[in-house]
């Protein structure tokens, strides 16, 4: 398989048949936490590169995808997104994107493993630069059980970026997750998560989409964007709504939002929602 | 850097700092043709594998994605496609889509490289599939030249399926080339050529652009759609047309095509035509 040298750094995806590498300059960083192998690497084109257990979490270059898919369209789907809580997200780029919807009164991140959150603030300085808005809040513990102690109806959107449904992520791809996340919610309650390649995790994909029928939602529609440095560079995101999403999504504020994005914009939004021919079929 | 060895093939992209690899399972061929190197490989997930000169070209399971954006978005465009031109596309994957059209009178395949059809008639047979319907016309020789040749008014789709620009597809890429386009294609025509990674190659999209733009074509729409094989993932085709794209594109008739499809579809074809905010921005 491809090497991993003092050049470059390689992620083989065994269920994808592909690898993909990055040009390194140097790595930076390397310890073991309680839950994980946190590395940084400075790549040549990419900026910094944070790995977890050899998976490739993010680079600075492209790492805007990503986020911004993760947390605009979610929160331009909820009428009043105020109060918002990350399970996972440690690096804390979609907490940035959070807080700069002003509606948002309180975003809470829960991430197991503080090492992600100090090693990012030290790394990856540019996502982390709204860790001191007074809205944000950091717990260190873990998501399913923050959830299940989580009062009804708290919380208006939910944004569960993990990493891969194998090992410690696991449990937020269940229906008895998704049975927490429903109760937890309010009336016009959002939930979105990441979904995986639709090219190679179709096998994901949908049981989590049945999964999130059967506890309570009444509409889900998955987002396509290109995430260059995960397995295939094609990802999506899954949203799971209480009510119809795409007449729930507030175009008129999208189109009109006060702050910049690289890549999400309110056509973004309805051309993220469209799914592939082969998509379509692959759920009948 | 990744290596290549006897389970993997690896290309490097050196301008994006990244690599990409595919699991084989062994060489299927491998020749010296007049113009380039030409290999063929099995591999492990993504069927067979084509390459030239190191370069990948396509695999049998994800060219669907690039084949597909590359000719019905410009078919659907223009008012009657009848007469249609592939520059390059010797694999023969374009021009199977393209005969899927049924205003389709003839498509003539004009392929430098007579040795990359045989090969692809040998090992990507589904490819290959419409190459004995009498529509369909094959010249080997070169692109450019074919075009100067080509008598004004006399092409409704001009289809660029070519390699990157340097080398010997450079001479696809400029004003001059797109000048004899414009002459060759009648009233209504429309252009599309692959225009390389929207996340690598803004410095060509944007002179290929204004290229496309100073040769007299009045609009220019970008496509964007994921490409797992090739650099970054995420591709891009560019259309250039005597009218107005969105206006001229035959909603309805890709809406009701009487044709299956793996990606595309009438909403795709909207989708792949929203640009991001950095490409909104790099072409202010």
């Amino acid at each position: 398989m491809p090497g991993n040298d003092s050049q470059w750094f390689t992620e083989a995806c065994k269920e994808g048949g592909s690898a993909f590498s990055l040009m390194i300059r140097e790595k930076l960083h390397d310890e073991q936490s309680k839950y994980q192998r946190i590395e940084v690497y400075a790549t040549e084109t990419f900026g910094n590169l944070m790995v977890i257990d050899g998976f490739v979490m993010l680079t600075a270059r492209d790492n805007f995808l990503y986020h911004e898919m993760m947390s605009h369209p979610a929160l331009f789907t909820h009428p009043d997104p105020r109060r918002i809580v990350i399970i996972g997200g440690g690096d804390c780029g979609t907490l940035r994107e959070v807080l700069k919807h002003e509606e948002v009164a309180h975003a809470l991140q829960v991430e197991i493993d503080e090492r992600v959150t100090r090693i990012s603030e030290q790394h990856f300085p540019e996502l982390c630069v709204s860790n001191d808005d007074p809205r944000a809040e950091f717990f260190f513990g873990d998501g399913i059980q923050w959830m299940r102690d989580a009062s009804d109806a708290s919380v208006d959107v939910i944004i569960i970026d993990s990493t891969d449904p194998i090992g410690p992520a696991e449990g937020l791809f269940t229906e008895a997750f998704y049975l927490e996340c429903q109760r937890v919610l309010g009336e016009h309650g959002v939930l979105v998560q990441q979904s995986e390649s639709p090219l190679y995790h179709m096998g994901i994909i949908n049981p989590m989409r049945k999964a999130m029928q059967r506890a309570g939602f009444s509409d889900i529609q998955t987002l396509f964007f290109p995430q260059p440095v995960y397995p295939s560079g094609w990802w999506s995101a899954t949203m799971a709504g209480k009510q119809e999403l795409a007449t729930a999504f507030r175009a008129a504020a999208a189109k009109n939002k006060p702050f910049p994005t690289e890549y999400y914009n309110a056509a973004i939004h309805h051309a993220a929602s469209t799914a592939p021919e082969f998509f379509h079929r692959a759920l009948d």
